[in-house]
């Protein structure tokens, strides 16, 4: 499976370089520009573009959407304006969301197309494409950057692929332990035994939403272990 | 729940307006911008936010990053680059993820803090934060655009918020009627027999997948029915 990024007959060299870095942001490397009315080699391009330059060098212009489209197996049109009406099948879309979810099911090359500036995609460029991905906004301003549109898109294929990396969880003995620290601590402080009960399921729902990590564990450990020892040594002191 | 866009000492105008735009697009309207070296007058920064003027006309420009967050119940700063290293608490994050799923559990103010363009924001403004995000990126390069890491947390939260608009799905008895009318193709068509039964199963499927909506159906029973009617003319012409 293989993505390219395609973009229809773009105006702006910015827009460009903002993809390119994109792009090299969420891992996807081949470009195809339609007709672009601006230089790749403009400096608002090259500039915006910053360490993706590589993906600038190899980009391929063609002349029109249909060179473009010619060996692409898939292919994807974007838009952020959505069809109300149920009947009419051009403009009926996957949301971004769906659409991230369900891409990996396909193999082959798979074009992503995103029109221009001002009126995106046309209706003849989107009845060539098998599928139309819609980007959610508010009803009141539906025109998205053009940079901004690819962004959301790449980020969402980028995310939908990536597990998040998560910290290693704090165990069942670690937790427990930590309560029994809780406890101690309690009672040291002389905490009113009426209330003790429901501030200590307080604490542990207040840990349990935050899911505390192996290291967090540990450092919060040390903290209570440390005013546990404190008010231990201060009462020995007293007497 | 209100919440506030907080731009850190950001450097370029059309940085600025970009970010307006996008707060527009997905129904933020709380920009708060530290000592900006750039001027929201600008050409770039008025061009770039196209139909968000307003938000930049209520802009509230401050001198500190203290002056910016005292009015916040809530403060989350924003990184692509996240802490390899377990034990290093203060750039821990969440993902963007988690964090879209859980910030409406949140009330009061909450102000999301983005960084400078080139640094990010200071591990002193970070340790100020009630949470870190952190958005995935490739390992090979994290640097994200300004604008654009600020598009991806105000879709994000925007997306996790809002439903998708479903089209009504196709019920029952419609789609038993349409099978239907597909054995019928098959007969008159004289598919063979022994190839019958999986190539329903097939259509099934695949249409299944494709989670027809009530006016899909409609259309693609039209084109059945027709198919099946001109087979059966063409059937009593021979005969």
């Amino acid at each position: 499976m293989e993505f390219a990024v395609i973009l229809v007959e773009p105006k702006y060299g910015g827009n460009i370089g903002a993809i390119a870095r994109s792009m090299m942001n969420f891992d996807f490397h081949s470009l195809v520009i339609v007709s672009p009315s601006c230089s790749l080699e403009s400096d608002e391009c090259r500039e915006r573009a910053m360490h993706a330059q590589s993906i600038l060098d190899d980009a391929r212009i063609v002349k029109s959407f249909d060179d473009a489209i010619e060996d692409m197996d898939y292919l994807v049109g974007t838009s952020a304006i959505s069809s109300e009406n149920e009947k009419r099948h051009l403009r009926k879309s996957l949301s971004l969301k769906d659409f991230a979810r369900k891409i990996y099911e396909l193999e082959g090359k798979i074009g992503i197309a995103f029109g221009r500036e001002d009126i995106g995609l046309l209706n003849e460029e989107i009845a060539k494409c098998d599928l139309l991905v819609k980007i959610p906004t508010s009803e009141e301003y539906q025109s998205l950057n053009l940079s901004h549109a690819a962004a959301l898109v790449l980020y969402g294929l980028f995310s939908s692929k990536v597990k998040d990396v998560e910290q290693r969880p704090a165990g069942k003995i670690e937790k427990e332990n930590l309560y029994r620290y809780i406890d101690d601590l309690l009672d040291i402080i002389k905490y009113p035994e009426y209330k003790k009960e429901n501030t200590k399921i307080m604490i542990k729902r207040l840990l349990g939403r935050a899911m505390l990590g192996k290291w967090e564990y540990h450092t919060l450990m040390g903290v209570i272990k440390g005013a546990v020892k404190a008010a231990k040594r201060a009462k020995a002191k007293e007497k």
